[in-house]
């Protein structure tokens, strides 16, 4: 079975999902669109944000994916019900499974939420976490300076992101929280900074794990799994493929190999895409 | 003469150069355009940018403007020369205007200049201020931060404003500079705290206060000034106007009255578009 994993964000963050997904299934062929040009979605509106993951799917859908999986917070938050409506292929996102995984380990004491401000403003995870675990209190925190500073390069230990995250976590702290999910797809890069405000003892919960170890179920139950062998990823971005791949190593843990500038005139039309595999079956 | 001055930018950022224009021309209208759905610009190609920036003055041909204020550093240096060879009406940028006002107020000394990384990255600046000052010693840093800070809200006096402007203005202030270029319409909201850092003697260079200056010469040189009275705002927004009008009064400086979503169908459309005036002699 060689069609890929299509694997979708408004920029970079996803590629900590791809990193955990080439971690537990090595054999799998991804395809990542990452769509630079518009990137962050976390301050956009909900239609907007719908507007464009459309877009970013029917683009995957050339690459003909087994499935596809929204590997942005924001996104998942905002468009996958309207995604799933859209699109016949099967379609993950991040909340449900980090959701999933928060009442999972749950110890009695709150849980607290940080992610974009679109992903708290929409309240997906709250929901998605009360309706698994409805008496859990919950604490819920914008940090929209966190994206910005992870894509500057800026790592747990320097002294801005210190004082920002101090800032930030500082009403979760309070709250005595005793797990926090990690409801942005960069945030995994700054988990050491988030675990010293914290302490021992406080679980942080990374939606990419949970997702990889999902997907690898979901694919073994519909007997979707690749043959043996070295899988790899094909990534395709909207804008400045060179950031991407010097920023992106970080992101994904090891070099990128393949970045795509795909234009607007081949993103919006439909004959001279790249395409691989059979076509799209979707609108 | 009721034809509107257009403006636009990424996002809000644009708002300071308004607010500089309708202190030194209260008469006139203004029709302002805020890319919201696709800010920033400031980390994006120029390519891009480029492209972004004819689709933002398209729209605002609509309403027949008498010229187009590029009120956005990072377009005026990826996409001036692009804009001007492609639209027929007058088109300012904020780049030469800014470059004219450091070469005049020059002291021998240094010359900084901060912006976005996109803004840096395109040496604009730098290129027009060495060709007025040849021998001037400038230095340049990307600020890619103070964004996202102004956007959160956050002001001068926030603890964390203040650590990321010392780190960031601190190779500026070892080279002893006499000035420095404020190279994004953000940084006028942080200007005091950017005066903290160098102390008395360093001016700031807004180019919003000399771009007003400069409209104001040309507009009564072409005989174009609107007659007496009260002029206005009018904001078009491809995202969020709810956002745009409350984050926006900051940079304003007076309330936001009217801000009208436009939809991707309008704005990348022809026929349904909200036109003021004669149409558009532009492609």
């Amino acid at each position: 079975m060689r069609r890929p994993i299509g694997i979708f964000d408004s920029g970079l963050g996803g590629l900590t999902v791809v990193r955990a997904i080439r971690r537990r299934l090595p054999a799998e062929s991804v395809v990542y669109f990452g769509d630079t040009a518009r990137v962050p979605y976390g301050i956009k509106s909900r239609q907007t944000v719908t507007q464009f993951a459309v877009e970013d799917c029917e683009f995957l859908c050339r690459h003909d994916p087994k499935f596809i999986v929204v590997a942005c917070n924001t996104a998942s938050a905002a468009a996958l019900p309207a995604l799933r409506s859209r699109f016949s292929r099967p379609m993950y996102g991040v909340i449900e499974p980090g959701a999933r995984a928060a009442a999972a380990g749950w110890n009695g004491r709150p849980i607290g939420i940080i992610g974009t401000e679109a992903t708290v403003a929409s309240g997906a995870y709250r929901k998605a976490i009360e309706r698994l675990l409805p008496t859990a209190q919950l604490v819920e925190k914008a940090c929209p300076l966190l994206v910005p500073l992870v894509e500057e390069g800026r790592s747990a230990g320097d002294p801005i992101v210190r004082a920002v995250l101090a800032e930030y976590l500082e009403p979760l702290r309070e709250a005595g929280v005793g797990s926090v999910v990690l409801g942005c797809t960069h945030y995994p890069l700054l988990k050491q900074g988030i675990a010293e405000v914290f302490g021992p003892g406080v679980a942080l919960i990374d939606s990419a794990e949970v997702v990889a170890e999902e997907v690898a179920a979901e694919l073994a139950r519909a007997d979707l799994l690749a043959p043996d062998g070295a899988g790899g990823v094909r990534c395709f971005v909207s804008d400045h493929p060179q950031r991407f791949r010097e920023v992106g190593a970080r992101f994904l843990g090891e070099p990128i190999d393949s970045v795509t500038l795909v234009s607007a005139e081949v993103f919006f039309g439909d004959s001279e895409a790249p395409v691989v595999g059979s076509g799209c079956d979707d609108p």
